[in-house]
């Protein structure tokens, strides 16, 4: 079965998939203005580094599509600004939003813009599965976190896109994937697009890896990423650096997928990120007692727990490889 | 604010503080027969190693009853025997259920002894908190994962007594509490309990334990056994080798609390321990794709990851000193 498209151009409208509403409802949801774009991506209705940037250059330059000609340069500034408050860590939002201000002061000109962002994310994913392949052995058992899957993306997802270019070729691979507290968006996303393109998945809560690992069940991690910064720390979503120091336990390798558009030159370490942290309600839901919570929706992990970071002109074992690489 | 008793004994009838229903509703659920005190028990309505074993105690001490004196011993073997397939892992059930068969042959005799098996554990819980104290600096932050709190156990619990005597000593102290999933006892009770009186209480996911433990938040980690083996390994709920791997990883001292009631010297390792493995839909809920969960309710963790050993009669660095201590 095919995926379903996590966002779709009209020519006119921008359309996002409304993950909130997965695994149970299939539904797009329409973006008339920049506010409702705004909403979609704080509420994460759309979700996911590469993913957010799509919809932010659609959403941008669909909102600039009225703007008289001598108002268009302080306007696009002034939308492209407010747009990059929605998610403060994904450093998508801003390259994309920054892309637009700088490629041209007509709507045409944006909306071209758009449409090549969305086409190079498709065929960036598509080489990083490639490249990634080969870490996938006939057979393998790979754990996964969160979503960077092709819902999180556009193409075949970040760290999913070896696991699709393997299951393309025929290989058997079985995946564990982690629900990931508190949003499940492994539960509710990474395991229903996994599984319904006929990949043998296995759901696990986020505190069942390390029993997994000790039992010698897991051959590979794999996992997305929101930023990494120059020195090759990774900032990805809450509970990566668990895993990451699982791996190292357990001499498991722990791979990071990470499109050269994640990849953040001008930040030079992990600590200098700033983490969002979200609302206790997430964490608490209905059934909590109602003290006080700590949600902070990313960790950074140390690049010296990560044994290679595959982009899509090769996999770096170092921060110094990831720059050549990326350079 | 004080709290609830986990279980009352009326004389009559045993009953037992719902704990699936809290934080919600304080509810109790009265036992009239030793079925209704083995769904009880399955469901998690009364949870916790040494709860499971006080409670066992008075339902199978109930069901006798009635029972003739010619059909007695064979009678109090056969529940006995049906009473311990609840809960597979638990050794204070089995325990309990066996100290009973071995204590009487009549009725009264079997109340005296489920009654001095509940007042034997207040009393190892006082003692446990007492030598666990000393672990506990002012100003401490601790972590804890799931309940092995007063609700599990009866008195001030297990991994809580430390907590409860430092507090009671006036001492300041922060606990962080993994929600610990699936079924978050630490988000309905550890929490709840903790906060009730007055102590300084944050719940985290269980996946957030890395990144409070990376930025030197957390000063020492203490936590409850369903099962200690000769060798020392700790067997606990599903998340507990997970926070061990990154104690290690942090050089944070990881601390088991184990009253001398879930010491099991006659298995040797915890590789010999039946992991219970529980239904797919706690996991899944409403929220998550319909794909294959795996779902085991408790991990091993080597006793080489654990720190120290916290009893009633002082605190073990090793198998060695365990057994030696409890011997």
């Amino acid at each position: 079965m095919k995926l379903p498209d996590t966002l779709r151009w009209d020519g006119q409208r921008l359309a996002l998939l409304d993950q909130r509403k997965l695994p149970h409802d299939v539904h797009y949801l329409t973006i008339n203005t920049l506010d409702e774009a705004w909403h979609a991506i704080q509420s994460l209705a759309v979700r996911g580094a590469p993913a957010i940037g799509i919809a932010a250059a659609y959403a941008l330059a669909q909102s600039m599509r009225e703007v008289p000609s001598d108002a268009f340069a302080a306007e696009l500034v002034r939308n492209a600004a407010y747009l990059k408050t929605a998610r403060p860590t994904a450093v998508n939002l801003a390259w994309s939003a920054d892309r637009l201000v700088s490629s041209g002061q007509d709507y045409d000109r944006l909306i071209a813009e758009a449409i090549a962002i969305h086409s190079e994310d498709i065929e960036i994913c598509r080489s990083l599965g490639e490249q990634g392949a080969g870490l996938i052995e006939e057979g393998a058992n790979v754990l996964t976190h969160c979503n960077a899957g092709s819902l999180a993306v556009s193409g075949q997802g970040t760290a999913t896109a070896p696991l699709y270019h393997r299951h393309a070729q025929g290989a058997q691979l079985h995946v564990y994937v982690d629900e990931t507290r508190p949003l499940y968006q492994g539960a509710r996303l990474t395991a229903w697009e996994l599984d319904r393109v006929g990949i043998d998945v296995t759901l696990i809560c986020d505190n069942m890896a390390a029993t997994l690992m000790a039992q010698n069940k897991i051959d590979v991690v794999i996992v997305g990423t929101d930023r990494v910064t120059a020195n090759g720390d990774v900032v990805n979503k809450i509970g990566t650096l668990g895993l990451a120091v699982l791996c190292k336990h357990y001499d498991i390798p722990f791979y990071v997928a990470c499109p050269s558009t994640t990849y953040d030159r001008d930040t030079p370490t992990g600590q200098d990120v700033t983490i969002e942290e979200r609302a206790a309600d997430e964490v608490r839901q209905d059934h909590a007692a109602p003290v006080a919570v700590y949600n902070p929706a990313f960790d950074v992990t140390p690049n010296q727990l990560v044994t290679g970071i595959i982009t899509e002109v090769g996999i770096a074992g170092s921060a110094a490889e990831l720059a050549e690489l990326l350079g």
